[in-house]
């Protein structure tokens, strides 16, 4: 079993093309981490997840710990067995999802104290327990806990957050044992302003963490301002360990951000997306719930090699989503997986070749052109 | 392309071992055929339903008539590239759903007029309409319209409904074209009633259809009663022809049934058990809803070829359908047409061997006794 590693192959302007070692596999960064939040990316074999192209899932603490249970995965052979998942697995900490989800949380310097909402039952998370529950559930990479504040925020309340979660990432990082091989990640805080992420980026930088995590971002600031705050953050990230912007994004927002040097995403979208009835593909995003689609016998994207993309025809998927059949679901988010994992190829192959800029102004043209667009 | 026959291999008591052959090629018997009521067998990939070891899959003319439509369905290059499905399909005729799903029905001699249970429109349906909607799905078998009357039935109406879709079973006849290797099939009516069930089955038997189904049963007489009825009625039927008991059914009523006689079965219990936590395995059902499968590693069977069965822990099934995770019901569906085909692979090979009573008896005690029994 190999420890954690970060091998830096090539840079374009602020873009990097990396390889992490991870004592389940590799990932080739840029890297789009599909979400798995309850020990399944939603509506997805494995197979098909890995298949798409994905090298690595992330997982949700908050729910795992809920349910099943973090000591229950355990004693069942962790979550890469439960989930049947070989590759590497990064979860979160928790601390986003207490924010959006739980209810009367209670924030203390120990941590945080939240009710669940499925049941109302009461449960703490402290920088240690957020650890001890990742170890339990084997993730290869863990985050540390931290504070995440509602957006807008005052720059007093974006401090204090900050500051804590500063002070529990050097717990995290104590009560940590890379033994196993495994990696923590800390957390940048500080919303939206710049002299707040500067302190807790370069506080951060201290404390010999194996990657860093930008957090706080697409929470409804809008894609110019968290581009902003990625041209003032990612800078002070040491240079030799992988930077991950937290549930980002969409595909101009990922175009963008590795633009400026960021290496790992997670997002929802894909898989949200694809239960909505939404399909993305090299020119943009479709609603296959639109009649226009009910007699198109071609496929979303007969070049794409998912099955899912290049076999089905949008004449069927309309069918599908409008029946409500499950396979509309299943079929669309495997493609908008694929998809994604297409862009992140791409991504990596032209910054080895050193024309980062030109694909990610070509990508983003012919997603904001669309298809009919092209066909004309 | 090869046109319709049927080939009868080996029998054994009145349990008989054959082979469909279809345009679209070939259908091992005694056969269950996934119910793919939408153009979709729920919640499967078409690849998974063949690897399950489905010959052939039925499709519903009701459905499909009023979404997408027949029409739009041809103009799209037929069913199975619609619902990329290269295998045998069979379409029921839509007198069933007609009389469970529409509203406002009313039959004539001509045939039944009704609302669109999505919708509130009105259509049409005759035998000449049935036959020229499956002509235009590009079914592999088609079957006769036919009037499904409620159960229990008074006398007097079971042979008013019997003698009409035996008028109808003659004017299908006539309308339908065999010149693309298509078949069609008669349906034998007449409720539980022995003198109403000779009567259709006798005159079914002179107007040569390509095979004879057994309607009207499974519709809540028991399974007592419906063998009853297979008892006077299946040796009615022509031996070198398939007979397809319609809308069967349990794995105890397909054994009892194959040793009746009958050759093909439909029906929607594997997929709808499994969007309900439900899994069928070698020995009976399990609600993998129930909190006892909640730490319990073992697969579904670990003897199963199919994924689903036997990769996944029953403790992660039971995760992902008490969290309402599509790959739940996926998974479930899987698993449990696969059971049904290796049921039916199971008939089959002890059909040939000559020791299918042999093989009834002992599945239905492992079915009856249960898994816990086993192991103790």
């Amino acid at each position: 079993m190999s420890g954690f590693s970060f091998k830096l192959l090539a840079t374009d302007g602020a873009a990097r093309r990396g390889e992490i070692t991870t004592p389940h596999g590799k990932v080739r960064t840029p890297a789009f981490m599909p979400v798995g939040t309850q020990a399944t990316v939603k509506a997805l074999y494995p197979e098909q997840v890995s298949q798409a192209g994905a090298d690595i899932v992330l997982a949700n603490t908050y729910h795992l710990m809920l349910r099943p249970g973090a000591e229950r995965i355990a004693a069942l052979g962790g979550l890469h067995r439960f989930m049947n998942w070989d590759g590497p697995i990064l979860t979160d900490s928790g601390g986003f999802q207490v924010m959006s989800l739980a209810k009367l949380r209670k924030v203390s310097d120990k941590g945080v104290t939240f009710q669940s909402h499925l049941d109302g039952s009461t449960h703490q998370l402290t920088p240690e327990r957020a650890v001890e529950i990742q170890t339990l559930l084997g993730a290869d990479i863990q985050m540390q806990l931290d504070e995440c504040i509602a957006s807008p925020a005052t720059r007093a309340e974006a401090m204090r957050a900050m500051r804590l979660s500063l002070l529990w990432a050097e717990r995290a990082r104590k009560s940590f044992s890379a033994a196993g091989g495994q990696a923590l990640f800390g957390i940048v805080q500080g919303n939206v302003f710049e002299d707040l992420r500067t302190e807790s980026a370069r506080t951060l930088s201290g404390m010999d963490f194996a990657g860093h995590a930008v957090g706080g971002l697409a929470v409804g600031e809008g894609q110019a301002l968290m581009l902003e705050v990625l041209d003032f953050t990612v800078p002070l990230l040491p240079a030799d360990r992988p930077r991950y912007l937290m549930g980002v994004g969409t595909p101009e927002d990922i175009l963008e951000s590795v633009a400026r040097g960021i290496d790992m995403f997670d997002c929802v979208i894909p898989t949200r997306a694809g239960r909505h009835g939404h399909a993305y593909t090299r020119f943009g995003r479709l609603n296959l719930r639109n009649a226009r689609h009910a007699d198109d016998a071609r496929p979303l994207d007969a070049e794409s090699a998912c099955p899912a993309a290049n076999a089905f025809s949008r004449a069927y998927l309309h069918h599908l989503i409008k029946a409500g059949e499950h396979l509309g679901a299943m079929a669309l988010s495997w493609a908008n997986i694929a998809y994604y994992e297409g862009l992140m190829a791409g991504i990596r192959e032209a910054i080895s070749e050193g024309r980062f800029d030109e694909f990610r102004r070509r990508t983003l043209a012919d997603l904001a052109r669309g298809e009919d667009f092209a066909e004309r």
